[in-house]
């Protein structure tokens, strides 16, 4: 059960406020199942608009109080693309004497200022990480690519953090290095990409064979996404299987009993796992070109405003 | 606010009790927002198992019962594939003197049978439907050209009840005469069709367009789906905007804050209304054939089974 | 052997003299392999102009007069959209005495003035050809659905002419009514629709079960194209193969000989008749919207011109 | 114009005979031209079955006999997976004294055994070849990728021989390392993938662009292929235009003159270099996996068989 901090945008809600009844809300359904507690921060515009390590880790401590007084069960840095600032964050979090998890939204191709995602991974661990991983941004298959290179560079500096990854529940092949909000289609068309359960099916299994422990989701899940995963790796778990298992038959099974003889055939593991199914849509290209006008952290292309963008230069943008 | 009748399946659950449960939700929730509440039937395997008219009518005026005495404000008789079907039950219906809605979920290629769009909607009306139209089988636009053949051979015929209409979330124009059941991804890898907001708030102004003005969803649809109608509307509804709305800024508009300025140049209109949404899925096609071993009703392969298929019969199924 | 009748466009190359040179090409070649010969005329600019039956026969009379001097073997009237010319070049050509082929370049959805595929053969056999067909404008498998219709209504007519096919080389699902001019893509980017030779085969096969016995192609047909026809249907043809099968092994047999023993295992009849073929291009749809501006024979805009389009009007058809 | 060298399969056919009437045939179409004829040999069967240095030498030495004979321009070793055996090659060729090209069949990711793109160039040039580049195996684009790469690592070691492009005509972005031949249209399947005339000028373009002056192309191209290469670059090439642009307009002026208003609108550059070409196959996906069962140089798998596969060995690999 995870809380992510907020600062409040406004007098009526303050961010100590949401944040507070976040954690209530998040108590109150982990109790229901004996779950685990996460406070979790993430990247800051602090950051990219380039105010530096101080100004930075400050936001990230006026952050974490309410997790600390709320005794949370551990905390959670996610969402960073620059190794840098989730380095700084770590810190921040060790601070606590929490244990720490620590994800980055990058893909294979590492992070946005050209470190390498082993080497992430390897300074994430120095860091004091106690988990390792990398979250969002790229679908579930681009995820484990990135994710078998954190081990690898682990591996050869000797470092055994655990692992942890939580990806798209979106196919994204095509996001280049910099991830989904790239994509043409983010946030508001992103429908087509929506995985099945076989897919998260079959992420869940690879992601275990890698060697990963912690494995979760991300934009785009749903609950039948997650089942999928419990239900995949429900042997390792100890044999049982989740609750909203009985809301349907694994594998199709269910189907046994449908009016038509050309359904009841798919009632089958091989049928599902070998679908490669059709998006319905002729006249639209299955990978597109992200977005990307070549810029990261520290361009000024960056740097955050905090009025909303006029028509005029929505305009002017467009144009682009 | 839509309660579908069903027949008990087993002691504990009996369908009169689960029909009453059902009235109750509805009752409740229709209650907060000044809802009509409908009572649903639909095809029965006793009329695909050819068992005849006095059987196929006994069975609709066994489900109507539990309507009749919460005393709902509308009848609706909906997803029928053959016309001869949903006429017995609209006579069934209208025996309770209540308003009748009736939809048959067929596409531009009329029902089973060989009747065509148009002259099932003539029958509809002509057996004493109030509203007619089409629901599920078909996506939005399928729908739409199914709509089209009805309203025309309804205005020739001077028949003039209201128009319904209420596809898919999935988009389907590969789906044969017979609809998206036979498609391969049906039910559990249908993700890659799911309708985004713009294509259904292009279908809703079409819909309109073509005189419906009970326009609505099903399978597939969620809760922004509709949201997506109801704004596309708001004018002609009497300008005024659905609940849901507050929680998202019209047109994309809440992107003008992102940090990216290319992601805030995807707040307009016109970005969205020309969107081709991609798949993220180039191993995949983007049509399937659907499965059709040639029957309908009648065909000894329909006829319904008491019992679940064997592991033996799936295999010789799947066979084929 | 066909010698497509043309008006010379200057006077150095006067159509007469463009004739007679085609009809000693063709000579020449036909009698290397013991060939008929035809001569061909199509659809006039003449009759989308609106200058009525006179005036489009004699032009069609001015074509003849070189193949009739040349003594042909039989005449043929090809690529018609609309079934009044088709009758209108199908008397002139009666009047020679020789046998009479006449083609409409239209699908399933009839031709360009609403009549049905099927009424359009009635006609055509009416006006007294003695082979009727349909040629390019769609590809091979459209052409057969556009060929079982003009069967059944031949049939029902009691009219048994010869059956002839001469489809594109290029897959045309989305070429609407009118054909594969309006696909965007026609006629310089159209590389990712040609068929292959194992789709050529298929449709070889499906065009003589269907009762077609004048089986050949239109744009797009390369040589490996009609070889792939002649190989599948040697045996109907007398048992023998095309000169041109000394090339190659049939069904890939020549792959036995590779170094990869997974390319070796693509030496089998059942891979390539499986074979779903990728475009190799992702940011690419399968279909496209066919241009249309809803006009047709006496529409102003079709008016034949004589000069070119000139810059500004190419910039205001742009613009459209 | 190239030669290839072939050893003689049979006894009439002997490989001197054949290398001797191709020299001639060359001769022959280079003088109506001005062009160099070049003498090409390529991998051998023997360098992957593990002979050795010299044996492997010997089969070059073999075959460039009859290039010396007849005195032909340069030399041409192209079509090599692995760096070690083109090294080999240029040995050979070198010892003639005549001017060498080298080329490998690689893509960015490089040879078969690990060496990097950039390395590989650096090698090629290093064991002396005057011209070094990549050929076969990939798209244009994919190539010019590879290019960029050895670009880079030639400029980084000081090292300026002419750079030399021939890529397929073939877009095979899914093409994994080792090229189309692991694809599995390959060979008689590839029609969906063909470049169209504008992609092989946007090729041309980026080639020039990158330094490359040798620009060609390989399997799959066609006479109106090399003439758009010609054209794009015609500036370049000192303003003149190649002979075949006689027979049409570029940029699709020739239509003109089109009957259609709408096909008329596409007489444009701009059309034509945005357009993003369907493939008319909604039922074909975009990309394919390549086959490749983990081997190379070495493996006992790809040992050369004299005899071809029997019925039985077919069944055998296809079962895989």
């Amino acid at each position: 059960m995870l809380v992510d901090g907020v600062i409040g945008y406004n007098k009526t809600h303050t961010g100590s406020k949401i944040n507070q009844a976040a954690c209530d809300l998040a108590k109150e359904v982990a109790d229901e199942g004996g779950c685990l507690i996460a406070g979790g921060i993430s990247q800051t515009p602090t950051y990219l608009s380039g105010k530096g390590k101080e100004a930075v880790q400050a936001e990230f401590r006026k952050q974490i109080q309410i997790f600390v007084a709320n005794n949370v069960d551990f905390l959670l840095a996610e969402y960073y693309e620059h190794v840098e600032e989730v380095e700084w964050a770590i810190e921040v979090l060790k601070e606590t004497g929490k244990p720490v998890a620590a994800n980055m939204c990058i893909g294979p191709e590492g992070d946005m200022h050209g470190v390498s995602a082993g080497e992430c991974a390897v300074r994430m661990a120095k860091a004091g990480a106690d988990i390792v991983g990398i979250n969002c941004h790229f679908d579930p298959f681009v995820c484990l690519e990135g994710m078998k290179k954190m081990k690898a560079a682990l591996d050869k500096a000797d470092l055994h953090p655990y692992l942890m990854v939580q990806p798209l529940a979106y196919m994204t092949p095509d996001a280049g290095k910099q991830g989904f909000i790239d994509l043409p289609e983010f946030p508001f068309a992103l429908e087509p990409r929506v995985c099945s359960r076989w897919e998260i099916m079959k992420f869940a299994r690879e992601a275990y064979e890698i060697g990963i422990r912690y494995i979760g989701g991300c934009c785009g899940f749903e609950p039948y996404h997650i089942r999928a995963i419990s239900e995949e790796l429900s042997k390792e778990r100890g044999g049982f299987m989740p609750e909203g298992c009985q809301k349907h038959d694994m594998w199709g099974q269910g189907l046994r009993l449908h009016t038509k003889p050309w359904v009841r055939a798919r009632a089958r593991r091989e049928y599902w796992e070998n679908m490669k199914p059709a998006s319905g849509r002729p006249f639209c290209p299955s990978c597109s070109k992200p977005d990307n006008w070549g810029v990261t952290a520290g361009d000024d292309m960056l740097k955050q405003k905090t009025e909303a963008t006029t028509d005029e230069e929505i305009k002017q943008l467009a144009a682009k």
